[in-house]
């Protein structure tokens, strides 16, 4: 069943004519329309799913022929005074009278304006949250094959920007190197801003690239995703130029078990929180726990960052067909920090490794 | 009088013991703090300003160093389950009954818990628009002067980028020359997409750099901005490599006149559409009218997208230290665009241009 069709049988039993989608990649992943928007308050589109027939890609003349081109069996209508007054000549038509809005993707000030506006026109406006979000978590065999072509491109990128990595390199310049590589090889745009954090810029797990220049035998993390096709990559190594130290190499080693040890733990049932402590025991044993400050990883698609999160909260179990990252680390103070970050998806008896890249330490 | 005295007049005036700052220029703004948000949903900080009293940054642990080094004169508080708890232990203590919020920049979903989490603890929560965006309209000297280093930072990229421009170099290419050149003159990174539009693709207004070689004799508008220190520039060229055919020549003149009208038509006092009509006006005579389907500009400060709108629509009068852009332009369908872009200061006796670059074909 595709994603359209569940959203509608999500909209009839929650007794609703219709949603307003407004996220932008909740809006890609039904429609097609790759356009991005500029920010919350620069939408590009708005689809309108009717639970019963035709669904609606709403935009302005900027985007009309994108929006015929990518949004296959939307129909495509234009807005010139911005969307209430649009929607206001199409739902009563449509004989919409409750109509439900992605409450984690609207301004308060917009939904108050919807509120007005709907209860004007007799229309009951309902907020709710995740509904597209839910479906996405569980990816469709296409999307996991196109989510390992933007790993593998990921990792052919890292693997031309390493080979030339030289000491004496800025942060800043190996990061744009990175992000141009990128684009040149036909990725959309990153899919976050890249990390290239050598020494003690590494203690920080969101450091960003400064003008510092690397130097021999630091680790230096490198985190780095592309969007290939609407689908995100993210994958995390860290490297050394010359010969790494003995600390560096032990740390390494306690990184690259954890992340081991909580792919083993990985499969369709097991409880989020329980892969995060799989990591979290061996880090924690080898006397570094309160150095691992974040969550194991978090679900990757059309988004970077989504459902569902691996960490020591989180109790709902993963389901085959999610994407996930592993990505223990060890960060130390005025020394530097160690992450390993792979993505994988979630099957019925276990992990399967997206990524192919052996750039470890260890091997 | 500075931004955060004349916020706290603000919320006297309006009876709110503390206003909420989410959006993240105007925390910038009143804090100094420069991290950015990798979205609405992933914010590393909020401002808390007490109508009396000392101001504080809450942020998490990620952001701790930075926020002590940057936002002077506030508390930093860190949350680590979030910030709602972090409210309910630190509103009562500091005796605050009713908060002011950034409507315009909260989710609707967030909202709706802050609501929530008000209620219990006898707190009204009361939504607000533009408060401190009313402040930010108009820059002080210190501001104007930090955005003319931006303007110039910019203007030198442009033209380092366009004495190698030839034909053959794709959009793409040239977009990311122009990107990594910004960021390693220091500029913190683009102040949006940057726009290389050549031949048809210029008919766009806001055509996305594309695989296409530029080629000889076209139009080809670059549409390019930065950030230093905070603030926005913003600028558009359109050049024409070899010598430009005649109908080039005549569109470009047109457009160059209509700015020029413009900028002499603006200064404090001028309702924003008698600007637009300026220059509208010059386009229209030439029988262009219909090919000028945007506004005359914006604002620009910290955002690079601000009030005033300079549009048809607006009938507000500019106001003195507003910075605006001038951007007329001729789009024409299978043939290409014309857009030159300037930025000026509104001032009492005119309009005071900021940018030095005089890439014109009609000079």
């Amino acid at each position: 069943m595709n994603a359209l069709t569940k959203v509608k049988q999500s909209l009839k039993r929650k007794n609703l004519d219709a949603l307003l989608v407004t996220q932008p990649e909740n809006r890609r992943y039904l429609s097609g329309f790759t356009a991005t928007d500029a920010g919350i308050d620069e939408s590009s589109g708005v689809l309108l799913i009717p639970a019963h027939g035709t669904p609606f890609l709403l935009t302005d003349s900027r985007f009309a022929l994108h929006a015929q081109a990518e949004a296959k069996g939307f129909g495509i209508v234009l807005y010139k005074k911005g969307l209430l007054p649009l929607l206001h000549a199409m739902l009563p038509k449509l004989g919409i009278k409750k109509i439900g809005f992605e409450s984690h993707y609207m301004l308060h000030s917009n939904a108050e304006q919807l509120f007005t506006f709907a209860s004007k026109v007799d229309i009951e406006a309902v907020p709710l949250v995740g509904l597209i979000e839910r479906i996405r978590k569980r990816k469709q065999e296409e999307e996991i094959a196109t989510i390992k072509k933007s790993v593998l491109l990921n990792e052919k990128v890292f693997q031309e920007v390493f080979a030339e990595l030289r000491p004496g390199q800025t942060e800043i310049e190996v990061a744009l190197r990175i992000e141009n590589n990128m684009r040149l090889k036909g990725a959309e745009r990153p899919s976050f801003e890249t990390i290239v954090a050598g020494g003690p810029n590494g203690a920080a797990p969101h450091a960003l690239p400064s003008n510092r220049p690397l130097q021999e035998k630091e680790p230096i993390v490198i985190d780095m995703g592309l969007i290939l096709d609407g689908y995100c990559s993210d994958m995390t190594r860290t490297i050394v130029l010359g010969t790494p130290d003995q600390k560096t190499v032990d740390i390494f080693r306690i990184v690259r078990k954890a992340q081991l040890t909580a792919t083993a733990a990985i499969k369709a049932g097991v409880m989020a929180n329980k892969a995060d402590k799989a990591a979290r025991q061996v880090i924690t044993k080898a006397g570094h726990g309160d150095k691992f400050g974040h969550g194991l990883g978090h679900g990757v698609g059309l988004a970077v960052h989504e459902a569902p999160s691996l960490n020591p909260r989180n109790k709902k179990k993963l389901q085959s067909g999610m994407i996930i990252t592993v990505e223990p680390g060890i960060y130390i103070e005025n020394w530097g920090g160690v992450r390993l970050e792979n993505m994988g998806v979630v099957r019925q008896d276990g992990c399967e490794i997206l990524n192919e890249d052996v750039t470890f330490l260890d091997l």
